[in-house]
């Protein structure tokens, strides 16, 4: 079984905080670094933890273009991040996973959208709905050089256009620069 | 966010062991007694916890048949039960979604197997894939009066025929009676 990946947030941390904000619903408490990976850091202002897990809407078709274009973290040149963690609404997983599907594709074109930025921008899915005590659904992860923030932006404006994230009841995001 | 769902195995609880099987795999340590819910019991030879979940296959046509039928556990008469902790393979979590569905419903008819039987057996899946630690992917339970056991085998059969039991990679059972 994969290991958690954890983010812990305080004073210390290989990633300086340049920007944090509640985008829907509430915050998290404002933190000066961030360090992503290993065990919880003691004295965290907060931690949040998950784990890589299956995919849960991508087509055999749609897995063909993500395997040619692996999200390769820890680049050099990628000294540029963002965590952003996610709930969704509970409408939303009420929903059947075909519902699930036609909103999250048919209707907002998340994996296509996204497709669109993978050699740009890596990124890492997180998991963490399903422990106990997770106050968020996801934890996403996105690394790229300074060079492509505005790309980034573009690729976040798009997807919080779509009907999908009118279900996104919960979302904060921290903006982050390498420091180490 | 939901509770956690808690197994403990051991000398203590409301239900009797009367058969425990690896039926693949390694089994788990061997049990008199067995605690549905509550907090982890002290002294428990082990613990096996999760949390109900979403829906991950289940399409909108498929779901009205679940809701007009709602599992009801804890039936008076209901005296029987058995415990099925089940881990699936690499390969099965490396499939693409339509894959993963094809598998599941258009090639073995678990969910429209599953439905022949749900008057009879009440079910409750609970997920642990995603937990940090955890050695099986999911628990499932069944709860079923004695007169029904019969049907419940028929039904573990037909389920344990299909293709997507190619997958399973790990799978026990107990079997339960209720004694207090």
């Amino acid at each position: 079984m994969p290991d958690p990946i954890v983010f812990s947030g305080g004073n210390d941390g290989a990633w300086r905080v340049t920007r944090q904000t509640a985008i829907k619903g509430n915050g998290v408490a404002g933190v000066d670094r961030l360090t992503k990976g290993g065990q919880p850091i003691a004295g965290a202002t907060w931690v949040l933890s998950g784990v890589p897990s299956n995919l849960r809407y991508t087509n055999a078709a749609e897995k063909r273009v993500l395997d040619a274009t692996p999200s390769v973290l820890g680049r050099p040149a990628a000294t540029r991040a963002a965590l952003i963690p996610i709930a969704k609404s509970a409408a939303w997983w009420a929903l059947a996973q075909d519902e699930r599907r036609v909103v999250l594709e048919d209707k907002s074109r998340h994996i296509a959208i996204g497709s669109d930025y993978l050699s740009a921008v890596s990124r890492q899915l997180v998991h963490c709905r399903d422990q106990p005590g997770a106050v968020f659904d996801f934890l996403t992860w996105f690394e790229f050089p300074p060079a492509d923030e505005g790309r980034f932006d573009e690729l976040l404006a798009k997807l919080r256009a779509t009907p999908e994230w009118g279900f996104v009841e919960r979302e904060v995001e921290l903006r982050l620069e390498k420091v180490s």
